[in-house]
């Protein structure tokens, strides 16, 4: 199961009770925070998101709007006496910046502090169940959109034809994993008599801080559900090219063109007091859309 | 009038819908931040703090609780336009720290903003109506109180006295100021005989982050309010001297032993739950005390 819970849906200015981005992403009990707004850590408490599970923190890009919560977390992990490694993937030189505050603060964490100086579009992290890759996004600064894939799950076991077989129920674990079976006269019985394809695992994109640029199609393609940035209506797309960031129509046009399943929209500027005309916007080009509120998490 | 209101009562980590470290000291329509833990700017929003109002920040040391919210305030007034000077006065190197995270944003301000290293004891503003002072206290790293100084008014004119001397009403206001009167025929009166005292200034002294430490006591003595932090109640007055902190009770001796008439008392450690423990203790020792409770505003 892939889940998105969003913390900070708004925009540079903190404003409406909406506060900076930042979303926890979480996969089979391991828990990713994207981007860390200030405030994060009090939003956390509020909707209750389990801290201690948090083990690795990716930020887009260096507005502040997506990372002056950081240090305050990393100090606050310290304080609550965490044991586990943290890993932080940013642009440079955020390692430095938290280095220098946690060192005139005469700070020792508890805990191990990885940094990952993100350089270039890749993968970052390559896990037994899930991959986390990078790609760039078009904005004002370096700036780093993420997509959180699952791995194809294990095959589906038949149980009926593994008995009409005979196949001992001992096997049934490496069934799943897609070995043939022998039986001890010799006869192979083939994976794919025994077992099912396996699901298909869950592909979440994070879609950063952007105008809108078609290059992110490739990266974003048939994913499940991708997060777009929407800080304007497209009354203002003149404004929102020229500060790099986009529209609910062009968000919307992004994802339909990305053959991509659902759209969850946030970043609104703090010029709005409310949101429906984003989510009728959005809406009017591509239906499957959320505006991404406060507290609620999407489930891929 | 001075007054000051508490956005932030809390200690280091953020609990219990407490925030970290922030007050506002207002003296005749100018508004002065004292510290700016994170989360402040949303506590102003919240509170309804004029933020155009505050002309300069005092940052007693770079403990994250006390200035993790400072470049979010900076960077959001900003984006709001802010065309005033900001003055802030803080320890090294926090004007490096500032100024790398604004560069890595590319931001540019339309407000100048003028850093003001505080590297000893003394004088920080001296205007005509008030002053500020810092002055060390005990902490694990630099930290500084301050003291917010009202000047003495002007002198109370006496408007029978000054009828009988035959003085002309249009020079009242120079007599307010201390002048003399000559008359025409040269008798010279004298201001005191016309005008009396005029009230005494108001003093207020934030204490910072200390453990107890009677040298602080010749900055704050005779002051009309102090605030003090508390993050432990007495039984743990071990842990905080270990901390460099305080207990209420320690607060309240420093408090009477400086001869000032009234303790406001914050800081509180996480790990209370209620403060009614802290403010018994307290007032068993100096009865004239109030618990910094965040969005109350406590007139000198």
């Amino acid at each position: 199961m892939l889940a998105v819970t969003i913390l900070g849906n708004n925009s540079a200015v903190p404003a409406f009770d909406r506060h900076p981005t930042s979303q926890v992403v979480t996969t089979d009990g391991t828990s990713f925070l994207v981007d860390c707004g200030e405030g994060t850590q009090i939003q956390m408490i509020h909707y209750k998101i389990r801290r201690s599970k948090i083990s690795h923190i990716f930020i887009s890009h260096l507005h502040g709007d997506h990372y002056f919560g950081l240090v305050g977390l990393i100090n606050s992990f310290g304080l609550l006496n965490r044991q586990q490694d943290l890993h932080i993937f940013a642009p440079s030189p955020l390692q430095q910046l938290i280095e220098l505050q946690l060192k005139v603060a005469d700070t020792t964490l508890p805990y191990n502090l990885y940094f990952h100086t993100i350089r270039n579009e890749g993968v970052l992290l390559d896990e037994e169940k899930f991959s986390v890759k990078c790609f760039h996004t078009n904005h004002r600064i370096e700036c780093y959109g993420f997509v959180f894939a699952e791995k194809k799950r294990l095959r589906r076991l038949l149980p009926d034809k593994a008995r009409e077989f005979d196949i001992p129920s001992s096997f049934y674990d490496r069934l799943t994993h897609g070995e043939d079976y022998t039986k001890k006269d010799g006869t192979i019985i083939r994976n794919e008599q025994v077992t099912a394809e396996g699901a298909k695992g869950k592909m979440y994109a994070f879609c950063a801080d952007t105008k809108y640029d078609e290059s992110i199609i490739p990266h974003i393609e048939n994913s499940d559900m991708i997060y777009h940035e929407t800080t304007y209506l497209n009354n203002l797309a003149e404004r929102a090219a020229a500060r790099f960031h986009s529209t609910s129509s062009q968000a919307a046009w992004i994802t339909k063109k990305a053959n991509v399943k659902k759209l969850i929209i946030g970043h609104f500027s703090s010029k709005y007091d409310t949101l429906e005309e984003f989510e009728k916007e959005a809406r009017s080009v591509f239906e499957n859309t959320e505006l991404a509120l406060e507290g609620v998490t999407y489930l891929v």
